[in-house]
């Protein structure tokens, strides 16, 4: 089936926000098996958006439709769907008591014009919006479907997520399943290298390779008419995959890369401290994001300047001989952080990020990365490339990773 | 003149990336004056290609295209826009030698599918790109234009800044000028109570407000016959937002919060230290962000755990009887802090940052701020609201942005 998507909305056109809503629903089309051929942006002007959807209607088997479905003046989609359908507009009871549930719950006056997120174009489906007030709506017209939905996206998600997603695998004869294969510690290019017989050679499943800050995201997709058929045919492929890249893949599941750690550090009963400096706290900052990490983490620090790394406990002759941004340095931070801690597991890094402080001999981008794990401490060196901000993230990325390497290994 | 957006690239039907070329484009368009009415997104194909084109040529005075411009098969938008136009492809000796060069340069065989970036519709005006290989360009035809810009940000947003935009401006009438003041500690809907009537009462220059993460910028635009016009229209609209505003504005410059904060550290010649709970580093890694840093921050701990509170200098007591997140126990952190680093300048974070550890007392959001200057301790409390990231991020803005009331107000 052909899709189209259309995102409707001025703040679009004025460049206030980004179009996340058309990348979220390309996405998932793409997953379900349907072609995007186009996304188009409308702003919120009835002649123009009735061209549009005139348009659409004409290449694609299903519309997508975001924005519009609120309660002002502004607020078009609705009634021009209503109007290219040909269907009068009719008021949905059940989502007009719900309406005024919302706004006396809340002892709020309802503004009248409210109620004008109740009219459904007759005979549509109405999708129930449980994070906000505008429903969704799924409208049939000659074999074609239009759906229409809120443009916010904590609405537009679970809205979609919850009740589209299922109803186009109805009526779609295949059933499609997905996994993904998350990769971290090489590039997507290099990647694809690894896999290109294995992506030329698949047509059921399709390996897509997307990258994705600082990772790179295999999703494996099959066709099949079970759901457990399809996941049968994604099995052989996922397990080449795994054969070709190893550890390098740190979950075929739903999961960060710091929630894949805190497992393993969970796992194994260690705590964890940190201590850095060219990523000034964002590594630290980047763990701590982990609900439930306070059982592991113990503490971190940020030793910026060389006094601070002094006062931790790195021999000053050290940073004298061999510079702050050496490996010795980056060893004795990592062992001075575990022992002034007394926790079992300690990462450093210590780094130039840029985008001045670079020399021939140390250039920007140069960090090395310490891990100790109950005694054993291996330290790696990193040339990154890039922005200041690009460096340190890429050196948060690559700590985690190295310290998931280690806790697999040890 | 009424623009239109035209996105090339079959990745962005996929979903694979956000469509950020757009925004930007969008934003920059309605900055210059120009409407834009549709952006479109279409694949890597001949036919639909063509019939976008031709389609926004009728509609719009000017056609901004991304994308397809590169050295591959898939990259047709030159060629498209060449049949369009209905112009031959011609070499363009100086791009030819650049790209020679570029490879000669780099010590790498040029694979030779690279020379058809040389490639331009006869007559266009080429757009060195500074930051690739693959040069814009603008095509004329019948009154209308064709602006063909490379796909990847890094090389489009430079080349556009550079080089479209003064052409744009030099064939418009008019001048068009702007300034960006930008507001933190409210939020965008109090920003636009505050300023209802002069948003109203303005049409030259108009008053534009942005919420951008967790910060409001508000875009006065004035069009005038020349540049220094422009300003002097927004002169005393400027100053009008300023007296409802106060020091809410942080700068009327292109300067994040953090590079205001680090002015004024530097100015009075502060070093800083920072100690931090839930935000867990987040803090520090943010103004460790400015280049030039080093001269300020001194060091910063995470002590995450009630043990590395104690460690630091908390006392026990304060924690047991106040608890963790207190306003007591924000105090000691900023003032251990201080203490231990020596710094003259140091900021605190303790709170809830959730899902979990709410209680009625103490609900998930509940954030203290602790900021010391000099001997003198000021304590915030907040409330912020959403999820664990979300309340992180608003904790880190609210600490930087106390720091700079109390640098300000000391």
């Amino acid at each position: 089936m052909i899709a189209e998507i259309i995102s409707v909305g001025t703040e679009l056109l004025l460049g206030n926000i980004l179009n996340s809503n058309a990348k979220y629903l390309s996405e998932e089309c793409s997953e379900l098996g349907l072609s995007v051929f186009f996304q188009t942006v409308v702003g919120d002007n009835e002649k123009r958006l009735e061209e549009t959807i005139k348009r659409a209607l004409q290449g694609s088997d299903i519309v997508f439709l975001t924005g519009g479905l609120g309660p002002t003046q502004d607020d078009l989609t609705k009634e021009v769907v209503a109007k290219v359908v040909d269907k009068p507009l009719v008021k949905d009871e059940y989502t007009e008591k719900k309406l005024i549930d919302f706004f006396n719950k809340r002892k709020v006056k309802m503004a009248s014009n409210n109620l004008k997120q109740a009219l459904i174009p007759e005979g549509s489906l109405v999708l129930e919006n449980n994070n906000g007030t505008a429903p969704g709506l799924i409208v049939n017209e000659d074999n074609k479907i239009l759906v229409l939905l809120p443009g916010p996206p904590k609405e537009m998600v679970p809205l979609f997520e919850e009740q589209v997603k299922p109803y186009i695998r109805k009526i779609s004869s295949e059933t499609i399943a997905s996994k993904t294969l998350r990769v971290v510690g090489i590039g997507e290019s290099t990647v694809e290298e690894l896999l290109t017989e294995l992506i030329n050679g698949q047509s059921n499943p399709t390996i897509a390779p997307y990258a994705k800050d600082g990772e790179v995201h295999l999703r494996l997709t099959a066709k099949a008419l079970s759901e457990k058929e399809a996941y049968e045919l994604i099995e052989p492929t996922e397990k080449a995959v795994y054969d070709i890249l190893g550890d390098s893949i740190y979950t075929n599941e739903d999961k960060t890369l710091e929630e894949v750690v805190l497992d393993l550090l969970l796992e194994k009963e260690y705590t964890l401290s940190i201590v850095e400096s060219c990523t000034g706290g964002l590594l630290s900052g980047r763990i701590i994001n982990c609900s439930g990490i306070s059982t592991v983490y113990k503490e971190g620090q940020i030793t910026y300047s060389n006094e601070a790394k002094v006062n931790l406990g790195v021999k000053e002759e050290t940073i004298n001989q061999y510079g702050a941004v050496s490996g010795h340095t980056a060893k004795e931070m990592v062992e001075a952080m575990a022992k002034v801690s007394g926790s079992e597991v300690s990462l450093s890094v210590t780094g130039i990020a840029g985008p001045t402080g670079g020399t021939e001999d140390k250039p920007v981008g140069l960090v090395y990365i310490g891990c100790y794990i109950n005694g054993k401490t291996t330290v790696k060196e990193y040339n990154f490339v890039g922005s200041r901000e690009r460096i340190r993230n890429n050196s948060v990325i690559a700590a985690i990773n190295l310290l998931r390497l280690e806790l697999l290994n040890n």
